[in-house]
């Protein structure tokens, strides 16, 4: 017994050095500049901003030091915004995951493969990591901060949700759950849905233009079938939550089908149509959704013009808040990133601390909202009585109806009808749109627009 | 040398086990719940909502426990909305101040004193403190900053603006400082405004049902003569840049003057009156004021209708944020203080890791903006000609004009004559007014009200 005691005392005396000498440590850390070495993947718009902002004397933070060790690329030689000192560069990312002085990884490369697997070992390597990869976040989201904290690393993702970010640690933090969400996340495509209605012109010669400037990719698809959005938005949820939705277990429909026409009834309905992504949490069920959607003008996203981005937001405590930021871009993008670093350097962690229930996902066929319907229908007596029978069979009731005199050609008989639904449930519509479909007055396929009221 | 060696060699081996002490400590601080004992000051609608949100195991973190020991009141046996156990309850500061139990204060009762003494020592107890006294923050931010950081204590102030704090944080730790900033900080005066032009009533109606309907406080003052947006400026600069600026130093005007009239004019001419909060930084000069601007419709805060709060940055690499977010109210400040208890838990800071320059305040005669200037004058040929020769002189010159036929009264012969000008320095415009108030043909003193164009 003696002896047992003796060896607490002794260990109580290590613990009081311990703790004088822990806070030596921190006074210490405290007075000197604490300094990380960086290793970037890519080097593209986004990369170049970031080394710019890290070799920029302006940008340098009184207790940290950021100092770019690093650089992996593609192509050595190929033309940059930004000029580094060749010795910086290298085409083989084992120079930044082996280099022992480099203890932050900064992903800016993009892809799936093989973005993921240098996140995933520089993380195993206790790395940091920085990334603005959205599309990889929303399919392996779960496995990078699993592997983040198993091997206590920092995980920065502001960078993959630029119109978002500002709110999202705020999110993190808050006691008070997220009730409804709805954001604008992809500038491509509301920059399309803007020109078109100011232009008035079709989506494929405004797509083109888009294309031209460089507001969107070659392969523009991820942005316009609407699945930029639906990783945003399931990184967002991940973030707030804890849980990664699994990206195929959204709705995502994009902007393809969006003629001109709508864009002008929608407008003369008092609408505007944006492409949004939607999340509602109604007891333990989650609706999450992405698709595009008529706004009433004038109020809240509807207002959002060109490649501005926002999201609008309220808590089960009623209270409500809305942003509007840039969606993407050199300098917001680099910041976000530079940010990251330094809440790194201070070692916070971006992760909610609260347990949120897991929610069960709403099945898409069961979502209840209004409708946007546009039929092609011969001009002739008796067809819109055809049309609201079966509507009206399958409990789905008309707010408002538009015929317009404009047959599709001189020689169509056939003339748009715009219907204007009060709320029904998304399978009914879908039945019922089959059925209209099906009918002798009705030609081709019925267009189908979500109608939402937004939050502010 | 070799005794010092092996002493070293001691002090390594206890640096070794202390460091797996550490780890072990932290380990185990991982998996218990950290209980805080909370004291409360106040328990008004925000003191009310606190508690309530404190007492409800909804609200509870997995990692944290916030035990509500005691709150102190000035009456006992008041009505509230909340009804606590009497044991809670004290009039007695002194047994919240000196609870061993008590690790953290929540100040909510508002006014200078006795807040701030209750603050200071409190914090030289040891002991976090959060608050949400802007009035309090404005006039000694610094101290009380100086006094948490030297005794090592939490001070949470996201409750004092409730329009800004979810960007404070992200503001704070960004790498790149503020260019500009506008603001509408106070739902009274925003409520006030919006009425008066919604319902065509004068200033002092609209006032008096706000007063009655709980908008503002029986003495007005603090919110209608820009004080309460003043001081929430002040704090907000000082936590994004360090430095908090001495009140006194800013221009403060109020909206007393603003009438239906002015309203309708801004109206006609593409503008709505708002009360903002500008700050705007030039080299190493800053813009800081206060008052009622004209702000283009349909844009930016001017959107802002009701009690709604908004604020605008613009950051020096372009990128642009605005956020639309209620100005108070119970669950909104209630669930910014729980916000700032998790932060307190987590250890977290709210104070930039960078070291911003300290600015040179620009004196406001020499800030330069537009001016919207109503004068009251006769009714004659000669006299548009008279007010605009005396702008001229004092290099003002008039983009707009707009006078109207209507008389103050019947018998009146003065008309009021409206005149937007272009960029004009503040010095000359007083100048000018002083000299045009002079003219016999003016009668009565000129409103001056500046014009803002915003960010959004």
């Amino acid at each position: 017994m003696r002896g047992s005691s003796e060896a607490f005392r002794f260990l109580d005396k290590e613990i009081s050095l311990c703790y004088f000498l822990s806070i030596l440590e921190r006074k210490k850390a405290r007075m000197e500049k604490k300094t990380f070495g960086v290793g970037l993947f890519g080097l593209g718009t986004v990369g170049g901003g970031v080394a710019e902002l890290l070799l920029n004397e302006n940008w340098k933070s009184k207790d940290y030091e950021f100092v770019l060790k690093k650089v992996a690329v593609r192509h050595l030689n190929k033309r940059r915004s930004i000029s580094l000192p060749s010795r910086l560069l290298t085409t083989n990312p084992r120079e930044v995951l082996e280099d022992p002085e480099i203890d932050t990884v900064i992903e800016v490369m993009g892809g799936i493969s093989p973005a993921k697997e240098i996140i995933i070992e520089a993380l195993r390597k206790g790395k940091n990591v920085i990334t603005a990869n959205k599309a990889l976040l929303a399919r392996s989201g779960s496995l990078i901060f699993k592997e983040a904290t198993e091997n206590n690393c920092y995980l920065g993702v502001r960078a993959s949700n630029i119109a978002s970010y500002r709110l999202i640690e705020s999110l993190a933090y808050s006691p008070s759950k997220i009730e409804e969400l709805i954001g604008i996340f992809n500038g491509t495509c509301n920059y399309i849905l803007t020109e078109m209605e100011r232009r008035g012109e079709s989506f494929s010669n405004v797509l083109k233009k888009a294309q031209e400037i460089g507001y969107t990719e070659k392969d523009p698809s991820d942005d316009i079938d609407g699945y930029d959005t639906a990783h945003k938005l399931v990184v967002l949820l991940g973030l707030t939550s804890g849980h990664f939705l699994p990206l195929e277990s959204l709705f995502v429909e994009g902007i393809r089908k969006i003629t001109l026409q709508d864009i002008l009834f929608a407008k003369e309905l008092g609408y505007r149509i944006k492409l949004v992504a939607i999340a509602r949490r109604k007891g333990e069920e989650l609706e999450a959704r992405v698709h595009p959607a008529l706004l009433p003008i004038g109020r809240g996203l509807a207002r959002l013009d060109g490649i501005e981005n926002g999201i609008e937001i309220r808590d089960e405590t009623g209270v409500e808040v809305g942003l509007q930021a840039p969606g993407a871009g050199r300098y917001p993008t680099a910041t976000a990133i530079l940010e990251d670093l330094v809440c790194m350097a201070e070692g916070r962690k971006l992760v909610s601390p609260y347990q949120r229930e897991h929610l069960t996902l709403k099945k898409m066929e069961e979502v209840e909202t209004r409708y946007y319907l546009r039929f092609n229908a011969l001009d002739q007596a008796g067809v819109l009585a055809k049309i609201s029978g079966i509507l009206g069979s399958y409990n789905i009731s008309i707010k408002a109806v538009l015929q317009k005199g404009e047959r599709e050609s001189e020689r169509s008989e056939f003339v748009p009808v715009i219907m204007l639904t009060h709320k029904a449930r998304e399978k009914d519509v879908q039945n019922a749109i089959r059925k209209i479909n099906s009918l002798s007055v009705i030609k081709g396929e019925t267009l189908l627009i979500r109608v939402e009221e937004g939050i502010f």
